[in-house]
């Protein structure tokens, strides 16, 4: 069965340093094909959602990695309009944040989030868990259809 | 901050083949401290529901690893339970199935799964899959609060 272009990624993340991390970890693989990057919820909800008619709607990302604090909307935000919305509720929302606070964490599973990772500070452990993220939900896991 | 016992899972499978490849897998390494089994839907129930005063509850395992073709009461009929049930609502649940249907997948993306893997036939595979899956959960995922 063809699931579409199911080795896109997105990629919702505003601290540069943590996109060029992920991005080494990703692309040295053969697990992604595209990495979209989104530096805000309010452009996380454009991409989905589409705003206005000029817009089409995406292809859906198998996986969509989210950052929390995020300016305009927040990752919390975010996951709750994924989540609430049916065309995409069902889609694979791993949280990645620098946040080990239990009000977050509590939150995300709350709305239903995938998997929550905590960014280890040292950035060769954090390519390296970059990675392991990648291929978990890239290459073991069995996405929902669209 | 204690979690309690968070390197304790819960294997929901019964087949004699898979759990002896999934306790190989996993117990080779120290990842997990813990498997408990049970080998159907209503034993998964009373094991994490408890049935009369002289069960007492349990701590809720880290992760619950379910397959979905069980006797008496079916994985996804166990999966739905678990998110009914406001104490164990958040608990990390990854589905292990040889089942790649789409009636499947769809109902368990639906009931909230965190995450649904295809077993393998080929037995190495498999150990290697299982292996990573509880890599992932039990070392990088943050569970949620109990």
């Amino acid at each position: 069965m063809i699931r579409g272009n199911t080795t896109r990624m997105l990629l919702v993340e505003d601290d540069p340093n943590d996109i060029e991390l992920i991005q080494l970890a990703l692309e040295n693989y053969h697990f992604v094909n595209q990495i979209d990057i989104v530096e805000d919820g309010e452009q996380a909800l454009e991409y989905l959602f589409g705003q206005g008619d000029e817009q089409p709607r995406r292809q859906l990302p198998r996986l969509i990695l989210l950052d929390l604090k995020l300016p305009k909307i927040n990752g919390i935000q975010v996951l709750e309009a994924i989540r609430r919305d049916p065309r995409t509720k069902n889609i694979v929302v791993v949280v990645m944040t620098s946040s080990a606070e239990d009000s977050d964490l509590q939150a995300c599973y709350n709305l239903g989030v995938n998997s929550y990772i905590t960014k280890p500070f040292d950035f060769q452990q954090f390519i390296e868990i970059a990675r392991q993220v990648g291929f978990y939900w890239m290459m073991l896991n069995q996405p929902p259809l669209e």
